[in-house]
């Protein structure tokens, strides 16, 4: 039934290996069978967590996003780490970047950032039972957190503050909950 | 207020010079002085269309996502060409991918997919008084269209069957309007 959409690999070929990302350009046979190329940044997948306090805030967190130049508002989120878990790193992604500790973690979905150049998977969960600990972020993030009220977060996304896409989903559901 | 957050670009190291994407390695200042690199991936933007029919059904196409080997069913979309106007853009992907021609394109939001490692921007339109002409896919792209209804979506959502992160905010925007 999709066969006549798939695309099979022919040969792969190494361009970078970065810190966060590698780059593949990939020689791929079409439907069609003539030959085109892929590029692909392999990533190694992410989590982003619907943070919400008991007073029934949401948090965000906001960093400067060099690839954009804007200071970004956020959902906390973070990439994985080799032989993490999917809980683990959200439990420690939530907790680097908020302070807060979390005792109930409840996955919502995941999704494709952008499927037509890059593998990223990012892992949505939603968090509860929260208390605050200290933040904690990585050696090179600088980052401030803040709790939001349902009013804040509606006025921020009709003025356009919030601009990333997992945060817009994750914002979505924290506001209207499951499709 | 956010200078604190903020990082400054020292040197640029241009790696990868692609179809579709350009790689970037540059070294920048952080906010306490220290130097770190971000690993950019250059995109030229893109646009996605929100495809109501006159019938009240939405527009979705099916295809192979090389970069996390799925067929995917997404919002018609595609990145910008040179020069080109956003709604342009959004009316010739429109007509590429799905056969129809729109009456009516209105800008809903922009976004960043994921700018955590690349400046691709997501212009989201919705698009009505729709006629149907002919598909024209571009030589290397594989395309179904098919409509579908608001409890197909719904359902196909909570299926998981949507994983691109673009299409489920166009989705949520559809089903619950504005936030």
């Amino acid at each position: 039934m999709i066969e006549h959409l798939m695309e099979t690999l022919i040969s792969s070929q190494n361009v970078f290996d970065g810190r966060m990302i590698r780059l593949c350009v990939d020689t791929v046979r079409l439907p069609d069978g003539k030959e085109t190329t892929r590029e692909v940044v392999k990533h190694p997948g992410a989590v982003a967590i619907i943070a919400e306090t008991e007073a029934g805030g949401l948090l965000l967190v906001t960093q400067y996003r060099y690839p954009v130049r804007l200071v970004s508002l956020e959902l906390p989120a973070g990439k994985l780490d080799r032989d993490e878990s999917l809980e683990s790193a959200a439990f420690r992604e939530l907790l680097e970047e908020t302070g807060y500790r979390a005792q109930q973690l409840t996955k919502v979905m995941d999704f494709y950032s952008t499927p037509g150049f890059s593998d990223e998977i990012m892992h949505l969960y939603i968090a509860r039972g929260l208390t605050f600990d200290k933040m904690q972020p990585d050696e090179d993030e600088f980052i401030d957190c803040r709790e939001y009220t349902r009013d804040e977060v509606t006025a921020l996304v009709r003025a356009g503050q919030i601009k990333d896409a997992k945060t817009l989903i994750g914002v979505y559901h924290w506001l209207y909950g499951d499709i």
